[in-house]
């Protein structure tokens, strides 16, 4: 006999699809699920069709929209690109409110050992945007690890032809960690771009 | 500006009502959403709805079930009942293929401060099934708290002139577990239910 009737069964096999849910975890979702009023499920329901549904990619950055265009793209700076690799990385910079350019979403890095070459994320969109001459900087903001820093380095080349300043963020110690706990790889970054005082 | 459009902000919002899920583990929920394909989104969403729409109570023990009594009602010895506070606790011990009896799921226990008196749990449904002379022993499995004790306690009393065996599960102390690590509690009872070698 199984332990849950078929609904609860492919409830739970659901919620394990979800990113570090296990199956206990999943069994604690499906309760709740369970005890949910039949409105509160049907509005689960509905946001999780409704994202598949609404959410499309901005024609001109590629990040998450509703519209054609994105309200970065459409509001703000666009003298100055943020490149990241992921509609994720948009959302954490947003949240530091600093940030008063747009983006551009490669949707991927180089990453040849996976098959993924330059042609296979949205490279040549970027150096389209770059073609009306009214960028001032491009700055990279893909991850600090292999496949990041190569495509930093092939976008970098790139640009150089076209004379618009290539910005990489800063690497080096987090704030608020210690010296004596921050990985070696970090802490020679830190060596390596260190600043005058 | 919002940081997430109107979809994905709604459905980060109802994966925050699921336990123990913050705002930065909804998110990450939420973007596996986006990234799966169509025909995914609308099994995972038809998954929550089903369980509502298909889980009902078993009429004779409180289960879950999709038909009018559960599959362990219809087909195991009756004649020993384990009473157990909600449909989870029947998965546990469903899950050690251990008891062979059937369940009866008080759906809560006698709780006053909450104000949820012995008439608000299913106690009446239980004398009821006492009623046929069959069952031979019933077994309490609320858990070990201040309520669940009150409530094996009164079920009990309530059961005693009946001449039904009423046990209760052992406490004690977790195997694998070290005595200096036990808590007080636990340690008292053990000492308490300690046993003959």
């Amino acid at each position: 006999m199984e332990i849950f009737i078929e609904p609860i069964g492919r409830l739970i096999n659901e919620f394990s699809k979800l990113p570090g849910v296990g199956k206990k975890t999943a069994q604690r979702y499906a309760y709740k699920i369970i005890d949910m009023s039949e409105a509160d499920a049907r509005a689960f329901a509905d946001a999780v069709i409704g994202v598949k549904r609404k959410v499309k990619y901005c024609k001109v950055c590629g990040n998450f929209t509703e519209e054609e265009t994105c309200a970065v793209c459409r509001t703000r700076d666009n003298s100055v690109i943020c490149v990241v690799k992921e509609p994720k990385d948009v959302a954490a910079i947003e949240k530091l409110h600093e940030f008063k350019g747009v983006y551009h979403v490669l949707h991927g890095v180089i990453d040849p050992l996976a098959g993924i070459g330059p042609n296979d994320i949205r490279i040549r969109e970027l150096l389209a945007r770059l073609q009306t001459g009214k960028v001032k900087e491009v700055i990279v903001a893909t991850n600090p690890d292999v496949s990041g820093d190569a495509t930093a380095m092939y976008i970098a080349k790139l640009i150089k032809p076209l004379d618009i300043p290539v910005t990489r963020l800063a690497h080096g110690i987090p704030i608020g960690s210690e010296i004596e706990y921050t990985d070696d790889v970090t802490l020679s970054r830190a060596f390596v771009e260190r600043n005058r005082i």
